[in-house]
């Protein structure tokens, strides 16, 4: 049984202002819960319709549900369809605790860095989330003025990259510059001209700034080393999730 | 003015029966149609809502509209509403011709390909275009159980890639298998195991295949060499447009 309170919060999430308000955000989908609970991810409850998870057979999302003490309950179709997104949320929906990953200290950084300046597609963003988690990247910097990774989108994008990092951070481009160069970051911009990134020999510690498709850099960005995949033909445009994917393969594997 | 045949003829090219028939698909947004000019593609014609382009006015993209002499025509709100999708289209569409793309004549490709088996999300589709026509691929092969890469939102994602290729061929597995053998391809199955990419020394000509993120490769292909990116975490995915590109970029730089 849902309480009414409960049922209104969930609904509520759908909203930036909201998912900030409570530090809460929705999780839809087996894959994405699952994913998100082998990152251990901090997961308050997990709600579904009798359909769609069988109590008495042997299921592995139930089982990790279980082992991982995560509350969880069966709620009517009436109710989840209050809630839910029915088109992607197959009949399961977990609400997250993301006190943890959203913070404005970029002290807490760990590593090399992957900065995001405006992303405004929340299934670029979090498919770069996702490549991102592949390489290891503990830290993820977004500037104020991009898109809130913690919307319905993005995070389905993402299958669960969100909490696989030690840290999501949103903060002001100046403040970010300060402390990159304060802690002797190399920074390169992902740019359509630059440096080959095949020639490039990275330094241990190095952010990686990655813009908008639409609207590339904001102005502060602009004065730092641009590194460039190059191209074989006349197209000429990659996606920035793919970009980024290329570019991390690159300086990883130096 | 726009005849009522011609609407209707526009709308049913939503549909993939028709875009078969018809041979000929919808292009909607001035990003796509420009992108898709540039790659010399066959457009029958542009039709626009008078707030989009100002005709006085020295706009690019109907410059190069005129200098294509492809034939162009405003049209009424209401018309325009009845065969576009209206969030993506920005008041303009563009009916092209495709029949140089769908072929079914294997001997016709040329170079080292890109096989994509039952791929069936639109936007990764169209990515994978995307990317693969940055790095120069000339022929994309589809397996028969892919979805249609002249749907929409696979044509948005792709950007114009499509008009970039020289062919895109759809076949079945057992006569792809059959050609790439007898024209000595190196083929490569990208896999989450399978021989390190950095480690590979690709011979002049290969065929990479991408199976689908939810569903793998179908029974006849897992024969071939698997070849994986390999992770640095312990998260479990990648898109699989981004590991084309990884992979291309490691193929192609070596």
């Amino acid at each position: 049984m849902i309480s009414k309170n409960k049922i209104k919060l969930l609904r509520s999430l759908k909203i930036k202002k909201y998912r900030s308000n409570h530090m809460r955000a929705i999780l839809e989908g087996k894959r994405l819960i699952e994913e998100s609970i082998n990152n251990k991810t901090n997961i308050e409850g997990v709600w579904f319709i009798e359909d769609t998870i069988n109590l008495k057979s042997n299921n592995n999302l139930l089982n990790k549900i279980k082992k991982m003490n995560i509350p969880y309950d069966i709620i009517t179709k009436d109710d989840f369809l209050t809630i839910s997104d029915t088109k992607n949320s197959q009949g399961i929906i977990a609400e997250v605790n993301i006190e943890k990953y959203k913070s404005n200290a970029l002290k807490d950084i760990d590593g090399s860095v992957i900065v995001l300046n405006k992303i405004s597609d929340p299934g670029n963003l979090g498919t770069i989330f996702r490549t991102s988690a592949w390489y290891g990247i503990q830290s993820i910097i977004l500037t104020s003025n991009s898109i809130d990774p913690f919307n319905l989108k993005c995070l389905r994008s993402g299958v669960g990259a969100h909490f696989y990092f030690k840290n999501i951070i949103v903060a002001d481009n100046k403040e970010i510059i300060k402390h990159l160069e304060n802690e002797n970051y190399e920074i390169y911009c992902a740019d359509l001209q630059g440096k080959d990134i095949t020639k490039i020999s990275a330094k241990e510690k190095w952010a990686l700034i990655l813009g908008s498709e639409a609207h590339g850099f904001d102005e502060e960005f602009k004065q730092f080393n641009k590194i460039t995949i190059t191209k074989a033909s006349g197209t000429e445009s990659l996606n920035v999730a793919v970009a980024c994917g290329i570019i991390l393969n690159q300086l990883l594997n130096k």
